[in-house]
């Protein structure tokens, strides 16, 4: 086994020499009433791909993901999609309506909402578009831009059924709309079973107050599907008979099939997971010996019941450990921790989940799917880790 | 009761005008790799009291736990505690020695200890300074000032466990002493039993590294037990066969009783709680009527079973909600649903963990500890709700 340490008695100058670390003081409490990463991080950040989408304000960035561990995104690095921008919106000026198939039309202030019974869920929230231009193949090279569009959160908020009984919701109403207060407006329709399940009407994300460009001061969060419905800046909850079949739900964010025809109402985000590290974005900078493989899973159907991951493409798998019992709707963290022998490898995860659902190859999805989707590919990821240390991103028939 | 809501016919112009944030573009995704909060939230920040230590070098802040909900602490406004300043140290410049009574004295990399085995867990982290100054009194009017010297995140690291048995630990090593790279160092002695048991040589917090005012790249996590006992800028473990018996566990971090002896090794962290809303700077902003009242509760020996919360100044108590089910040695959130009438309340919660322990009122600890004491003090805390909504710091006997 190679070595993961030297002796202590090697003549390493940060050891043998004063450290000029020690030799001063340093900075006092009053340099960051709100802190940041050092500046050593300074590339643990979101990034965008710019041709992605036809300029900035309609686009999306990616959490990097190759770089963090646990399950927690901090909210400073959460990817984050908005079809107009991030607005700024203040919590006096902040209304939402209740219309519609209601006994009694309501606008709630923010105050108003911050008077009802709150609850606090740790959820992901994934663009059904994540791992989309993976459809045609191994395209982008790190976890960052295959899988980042994905954070997850401890968020508190209070359950949107709450509202809709102070509303007096008709029995006629079988859906809700929800839509935003940016111009984009980002309508969509929403089964009336979801909306009194467990959605939240959210104002904080890990304790404190949502990010502007996630919503401040109120998102939606529909757990564990698709990100496009967790609506920012939540403006108005109409109650309806009848799905709207907005742009968002019709020309977007559903899935073409190879006959042509489209899949809608795929709102679900089904079990997935990906290697964090090793992957291009974070190669392995040592030789051969022990060597940590982790990853995320997820799953919008229930919790993560156990991970695979094969070195071999998919010829042989081994349980990997998870970090804790899965949760649902929530990121799980996964480990493999491996004798590594200075050979190639390609690395793939598998998750599963507490429905019995096992993550599918894109081969296997494909010949379901066909080959004109952009939204919800959940395919096994391959990297070809090489004897190098170096990662890249490739497929295995 | 009162209403939560305006109808939605109201003349309100931020409804039937159109709102100017829907009219034009937002931000694009470039403005902001990395996020901070909106500027509406400039306010949410860690606070320190000026006059608490002699220069803000060795000094303390507090988490603004009063504006915050759930129990995740984002590092950015996590309180921060140290004796000689934040350092600023590198990943490639940082080293680990473990040596003392062990087979091999090693030194490891911070590369080195990212192929060993790592945990995650949440734990909170807290000051056994905080609530010091509510010794003598009521004396500080905000809930982020007396119970603010707290946070709560999700750790990754490498068990310490895992570290001892690569450098070979001699059973005669009973203890091992931790030290800092800065000028400080910080060096406490920490029980064998313990080291071997839960702590973690920690690299990242809430799936990030590490912020450089909490010790960036590695720190401590000795869950349950006293902040000072997670040793920032960790440098060194020395394994020994007594305590050292360090200025820090000495002439500090111990606790002086009536007597004048000193109670010492008081490393865990009682079973305390506080009510953060509301509370002197998170005052009610409306009238009579749906009222939320939440707070934290933790033990640093086991998880929070159930929180009472009284509006009486302790007469009579009701159980409050725990928003998720408690788990070891981490924060738990609670809420209690009321309607209030309008009138003042003494508001106070009392947490239980599931070693049976129930936290007690100031006097029953005053009895037993007397007036000497700075640190461990878990006593129940008591605000004053005015019919104005505004909110004291006081004292019931």
């Amino acid at each position: 086994m190679a070595a993961r340490s030297a002796a202590a008695q090697s003549p390493d100058p940060l050891i043998v020499e004063p450290q000029p670390w020690a030799q001063g003081l340093g900075d006092g409490v009053d340099v960051t009433p709100y802190g940041l990463p050092i500046r050593f991080e300074q590339d643990v950040v979101r990034r965008n791909v710019p041709w992605l989408t036809a300029d900035t304000i309609s686009s999306i960035n990616f959490t990097p993901i190759h770089a963090l561990d646990g399950t927690i995104t901090p909210q400073g690095c959460a990817f984050e999609r908005h079809h107009s921008g991030a607005i700024e919106l203040s919590k006096q000026d902040y209304r939402l309506m209740v219309n519609g198939l209601v006994d009694r039309p309501l606008v709630f202030t923010y105050a108003d909402l911050e008077r009802f019974p709150r609850e606090n869920h740790v959820y992901f929230c994934e663009c059904a578009a994540n791992s989309g231009m993976e459809w045609a193949g191994a395209q982008l090279n790190g976890a960052q831009f295959t899988h980042g569009m994905i954070h997850n959160m401890e968020y508190t908020g209070v359950p949107l059924r709450l509202l809709l009984e102070e509303a007096g919701y008709d029995p006629a109403g079988k859906w809700v709309y929800v839509e935003g207060a940016d111009a984009s407006s980002n309508g969509r329709s929403i089964p009336m079973d979801k909306a009194l399940d467990d959605v939240l009407v959210a104002f904080k994300a890990n304790g404190e107050a949502l990010r502007k460009e996630h919503g401040y001061p109120v998102r939606l969060v529909v757990p564990g599907w698709e990100g496009n419905l967790w609506v920012k800046w939540l403006r108005r909850i109409e109650v309806t008979d009848a799905p709207v079949e907005s742009r968002e739900e019709t020309s977007k964010y559903t899935d073409t099939l190879a006959d042509g025809s489209s899949r809608k109402w795929t709102w679900a985000m089904d079990a997935k997971s990906v290697i964090t590290a090793p992957s291009p974005q974070s190669p392995v900078p040592h030789e051969a010996g022990p060597l940590v493989i982790t990853g995320l899973a997820w799953s919008g159907r229930g919790a993560i019941t156990r991970v695979d991951v094969s070195t071999d493409g998919g010829a042989s798998w081994q349980t990997a450990r998870l970090a804790q019992k899965g949760t649902p709707m929530a990121l799980s963290r996964f480990y493999l921790d491996v004798q590594w022998d200075g050979t190639e490898m390609l690395l793939q995860s598998r998750a599963m989940d507490d429905t019995g659902y096992v993550q599918p190859t894109k081969t296997q999805l494909r010949a379901v799917r066909g080959l004109n989707s952009v939204y919800h590919n959940n395919g096994i990821q391959t990297w070809w880790l090489h004897a190098d240390g170096s990662v890249e991103n490739v497929e295995v028939s």
